[in-house]
């Protein structure tokens, strides 16, 4: 098929209805929709307002948004160092195979390389053998030997209050 | 034994190279030592200048320093929330058990309540049994069905070129 141009923007507050969107669809397809616990307010002031710590892309094709990603900076002491943290990357089914993914993950990269970044990060989930071979392929490399802990919720409250 | 009490303070640029010498000690317990790429001078500017995006603090006891630990903020898209990444946790192996390593954990997780942030997340290497019960006791929860994966080095410059 023909494939249209692949834009990428920075987003900004306007898009934030739009993004909920994107997350939502990514949340489903990662068979976590009840996860997501924010709204539009929640995203437009989180990834918008004065203590947004994230940054987020909208990725075009023919005039039409189809993807999107989030990052933030995160930082290596045996770097000494900042790197980027990709929380999310996502394109629309119907639009897989046109290279946005690989355009978004590569825009990010760019970002890395032109600040000085030491590593470029992100999570899958064990089962997403699609994206596992994609992102393999682009030469990164699973960390199997570190597991991610969390505390979150009552949990997070009652160790702070203990 | 008796126990000095356990003070944290906010480290500063004088204390690169404290923090560089612990860095040290805990990449040798996590054997990879030889992955301590910088030096003082890399920490200080890291974690210190205009573009620090991490943040230390000092534990002290009995007026000498004990540990530190190295977080930044992370993200949620699920949350629509800022969170903490604690990148590094440590205390001298002589200071174990002494509640210090709890003091500083403790202490983030306050921060991270008191900025209304989400998640306080950590990894562990699997084989560390000591940290792992540590973690389970404080009621942080493994996020098991999902890997870090990382594009760095040669890796992400050719990705970020081609």
């Amino acid at each position: 098929m023909p494939v249209a141009t692949v834009t990428i923007r920075v987003a900004t507050a306007d898009d934030a209805a739009l993004i909920l969107r994107f997350i939502r669809e990514l949340a489903i397809y990662e068979k976590a929709e009840s996860s997501v616990q924010t709204d539009e307010a929640g995203i437009r002031a989180s990834l918008f307002g004065a203590d947004a710590k994230a940054h987020a892309l909208i990725c075009e094709a023919g005039g039409e948004a189809i993807g999107y990603a989030v990052y933030f900076y995160n930082y290596s002491t045996w770097l000494g160092r900042n790197g980027i943290y990709l929380e999310d990357l996502y394109v629309s089914p119907q639009q897989r195979g046109s290279g946005a993914g690989k355009a978004l993950l590569q825009h990010i990269a760019r970002i890395a390389v032109a600040e000085g970044c030491g590593r470029f990060e992100w999570s899958v989930l064990d089962w997403n053998e699609p994206a596992i071979r994609f992102y393999e392929a682009a030469g990164a490399k699973p960390q199997s030997e570190w597991t991610v802990y969390r505390m979150e919720g009552d949990a997070l409250r009652e160790f702070a209050a203990g």
